[in-house]
């Protein structure tokens, strides 16, 4: 085993050229096994492994900086800069986080789990190198599908136009997320034809030398049309000298061409293409079934079936049900159209479904400029990344009105994933927009209603519903009816004290008020239902009964839905305590371990309710 | 005059083709006299008038739907869409909006304020079209500053997939907001060479000819080949039709390519050169003086000399004055230069100072690169603006602890540039974040001080604080002090009521306290300086002397600093009244006009105050 002397990039440099690729098959090795354990994201891991190793090979972290866009394919990374004999504690609690974490590594130069922000971050490193004169390379290394979110074309027009020393990877693996979108996924597909260009450039280099006899124009002319001849062409004119497209798996060839452009000057892209999934053959054949998985047994690459109903599957069945009799239904992923189940949709209606490439922002004004037109969009994005459209949303939907929903997935803990993946902010961010009505279920019964009344409404709604299996997995009666808009629905009547949950946590709610019942205090318990409008009136009406208030959400507390509560009860003379998360950004772990650590437990409730009582 | 008798777009198509120029004319005299009365944006809105009336001779709005970028330059189009007669009261407090909006006319498909929406909310129009089987024209019209915005850039990319018919009109006018930056700015000055490059196309054309008998490859390539001998290349790599440049002031020219393209299939770029200010000499020669202006000399161009400090002043001395005892500080603006102060900055260490474009995101991820590599960057940004940075904020700063400040400017009500611009939400879309510290400077001395305060933290800070002259106008001593993060500050002792006040409203808590003190009721004013941490000591300590509270912020109630107070005194038995803004978007006028209709006034504190006493 190669490995077992590999620690750092220093240990690595000691290694033969020729072993290179043994030392990539045995880390691919240790991920698909430590994956297979303890879930992660596979495939796009074992596809730079190679590139990985030539980076650490070539260049010298920490003091180079290499930056990975995203994050979730830098487990070679992780292994290789002494984080070896922890790796099999990936994305588990207190264990290594899944993506680059500036705390946990100096390796890490910069943290991601979001798309497209390398070339931005590295911009800001190349240009601090210089202002402060040292003397190091920044390499930040991007796949195709980050490529097409706006970050990374303001990124790489404002490097262009700086110019400074930096190198940007374009790890081109053929296939994003879901599938390839956008024009800039189409301009990569046409590079890869470039090996069938390549004759026809041969020739015609020798046909364009006659030209060089000819005026000064034309010369400048040939001098651009130069950039025709080869790929990349787009990003050359962005002010980047294009290099590629190579071979990410040819070892040989990623070290020469890494060794000879690590001293070019300038911004230089390099287009690598590679295969998700590389070395694991289930996952090179179904790269998206190994995108981000579960356990997995590693002989055959199969993984448990999935029994129970999430949240999200039964969005995905409601609205196809719904847009079965309403042709006003569009819907628009920023591609995760598995993830966020509208590819149920997107089967059913593919001319309704519009999955627009890691864009947010993008996708959120679109839907605005539908809905303006008469149609009823649903934006299907997770909590966490749609904190890339804020502005979108407050500018171009809810200042103007219009009816476009927002299906919030993953909101709230979202458990391995981590710091950067938890949806714990969005009542947080939303709560203050004018004109949005924002709902949370708890459990799938509502969360079909409340698709069906946010359709039925004409304005601008937000629902969201956490990862996992709905809470409650009753009977699902598949059919929709509208709420009242602004209505909470009282679940147990009480008066010692009054337990308001919204979403997944009304069901702790009622278990809490299970455990009270059995030490003699009654709780009332309300379903909040809407974070806005608020049921004020439930409020003020229970202050009869009890001045003993708990409000609970899986959201930080800061902004959230118990300040909203607090502030109706201010001068009543009502005692509050509110549960939910601090003013902290949550670590990764299972998602039930960090629920019994931050209290969003029925445990957490009694006891709150009692030192309420009590006080 | 031609004008009298044009109300609306079927008047204007009753003209012949000869008097168009004579119509664009009066406009834009009409458009010079009404501005320099109320005040506006000139030079953009002139550029644009020639364009517009051909715009409305050949579509059909509100049928077919134009769609304006940022929307500043939407003057010509309000005074030929029936709103002519209202012209005057453009920007002003129940008048009409100086910038395009649904709710305000038919005509005015989609809002704007903001830059670089129009491509996606035109695309929204066109899908929804096509879907409902209806058939009408999509156009965008957005300036060459946009376009450097990544919203733009995923607007073009999903367009040019989708294949769908619209127009985008590039209206290039060779200055955006402050100077070209950014690889893109750089590409359409390169377009502007055209002229030149048009003889080589000729005999270039002839020489290529005679490559179509070669092999099948060489023709694949020369049909690529051919996007080089025309400009716009990077718009048909991204799937669009490009024609241009074109003269936007020549009527025929644009009367015919516009007739020409009108019916064409699939997404059309066709590029527009405009000049700024158009038509009105001091606006053309100092475009950048003339982008928004307030009141001025028609005659002579000339403006009232201002006189009083702004915030924004103090900002720009004062970061001059550390910066030149700190190398570490950099700045970065988003095409604001000058409205943000930065231009000193510029002139004085043009090396460390940088202006990524319109790009927010991108301003705000880079500058966490460059606080990643040992740098203290200032992001110096519109309350508003920030909006569009919410995830780079949490993600790439606020997440990894990066000593970046965040210079919020335009916080709270801006007026007339009304809903789009106010920055009333910056309090509540920031309280949430972990990690950041938050500050509101009272006066202007306490922006120098928290300015220097959020360099000593070396944690990530924002200062917000509004536009226009410094409340307090005390001598300012330049003297930069440290003050205690997350400690406030009792500007009066009393006992009946406490006021506290955040940011620019402790002016009127003490106003208030002096009203008060006539009635022989004691007011504790604090100036809480700080909205996080929040000095909950001070809060505490009160309750001792009273039980009544007032707070006062000018940011929307909801989530805002109000709640955090109310939060905290929320089993005290204190009564607590919140005065702020309500959950509305606020209208366009007077600022004076606004604060007095929604209460932040001294008078409306001492009626709540007083209110709360008799409670």
């Amino acid at each position: 085993m190669l490995l077992e002397k590999i620690h750092n990039p220093d240990d690595l440099k000691q290694l033969k050229k020729e072993d290179i690729p043994i030392l990539a098959h045995e880390i691919r090795e240790k991920i698909i096994n430590s994956v297979s354990k303890t879930g992660g994201h596979l495939a796009s891991s074992l596809g730079v492994v190679d590139l990985t190793v030539v980076l650490h090979y070539v260049y010298n972290a920490p003091n180079d900086k290499i930056i990975w866009d995203v994050g979730h394919q830098a487990y070679a990374h992780k292994i290789i800069t002494e984080r070896k004999n922890k790796f099999d504690t990936i994305r588990t609690y207190e264990g290594l986080s899944g993506f680059p974490k500036r705390s946990e590594s100096e390796y890490d130069a910069f943290g991601a789990g979001h798309s497209s922000t390398s070339i931005s971050a590295a911009l800001g490193f190349a240009v601090a190198r210089d202002l402060r004169g040292e003397d190091f390379k920044v390499v930040a290394v991007i796949g195709d599908g980050s490529m097409t979110g706006g970050l990374a074309f303001e990124g790489l027009q404002n490097a262009g136009y700086l110019k400074k020393d930096m190198l940007v990877i374009l790890n081109d693996n053929e296939m994003f997320i879901s599938q390839k979108v956008g024009a800039v996924a189409g301009y990569l597909a046409k590079l890869l034809t470039a090996g069938m260009v390549k004759k026809a450039q041969e020739k015609v280099m020798k046909t364009i030398s006659r030209f060089n006899s000819f005026s000064s124009p034309v010369s400048k002319f040939l001098k651009r049309a130069k950039v025709m001849l080869f790929p990349g062409m787009l990003f050359e004119e962005l002010g980047f000298t294009y290099i590629g497209p190579i071979d990410g798996h040819n070892v040989n060839s990623l070290l020469q061409v890494l060794s000879n452009i690590k001293d070019m000057a300038g911004p230089v892209l390099l287009h690598v293409i590679t295969k998700k999934g590389k070395g694991y053959r289930p996952a090179e054949e179904d790269p998206m079934k190994f995108h981000g998985v579960g356990k997995f047994n590693v002989e055959t690459g199969q993984m448990p079936v999935k029994s129970e109903l999430t949240y999200t599957d039964i969005f995905s069945k409601t609205l196809v049900k719904l847009a079965k009799n309403n042709k006003k239904i569009t819907a628009v992923t920023a591609a995760m159209p598995s993830g966020t189940g509208l590819d149920n949709f997107a089967k059913e209606f593919p001319e309704r479904c519009f999955d627009v490439g890691i864009a947010e922002g993008h996708a959120v004004t679109f839907a605005a400029g539908m809905a303006a037109c008469g149609m009823q969009p649903v934006c299907a994005i997770y909590s966490t990344f749609l904190q890339r459209a804020l502005d979108n949303i407050i500018h171009d939907v809810a200042l103007q009105n219009l009816p476009v929903i927002f299906a919030v997935d993953r909101a709230g803990i979202v458990g391995e994933d981590g710091a950067t993946h938890h949806g714990v902010f969005d009542l947080s961010y939303l709560k203050y927009i004018p004109n949005l009505i924002i709902m949370a279920p708890a459990d799938g019964n509502e969360l079909q209603h409340m698709l069906k009344t946010a359709f039925n409404s004409g304005k601008p709604c937000v629902i969201r519903y956490p990862r996992g299996v709905v809470s409650s997995p009753e009977v699902l009666d598949l059919y929709q009816s509208v709420l009242q808009i602004g209505k909470s629905k009282i679940l147990k009547e009480g008066d010692d004290v009054c337990i308001i949950g919204i979403g997944n946590q009304v069901d702790n709610c009622l278990k809490a008020a299970e455990i009270l019942k059995q030490k003699n205090i009654n709780a009332r318990v309300v379903n909040m239902r809407f974070l806005k409008p608020m049921d004020e009136t439930i409020i003020k009406e229970t202050l009869v009964k009890t001045k003993n208030f708990i409000t609970v959400e899986e959201n930080v507390l800061s902004g959230g839905f118990g300040e909203s509560v607090e502030s109706l009860l201010c001068n009543s003379g009502a005692k509050v305590k509110m549960i939910g998360l601090p003013d902290e950004f949550i670590e990764h772990g299972n998602a039930g371990i960090l629920r019994e650590k931050y209290g969003l437990t029925p445990e957490n409730i009694v006891r709150k309710a009692i030192e309420l009582i009590e006080s």
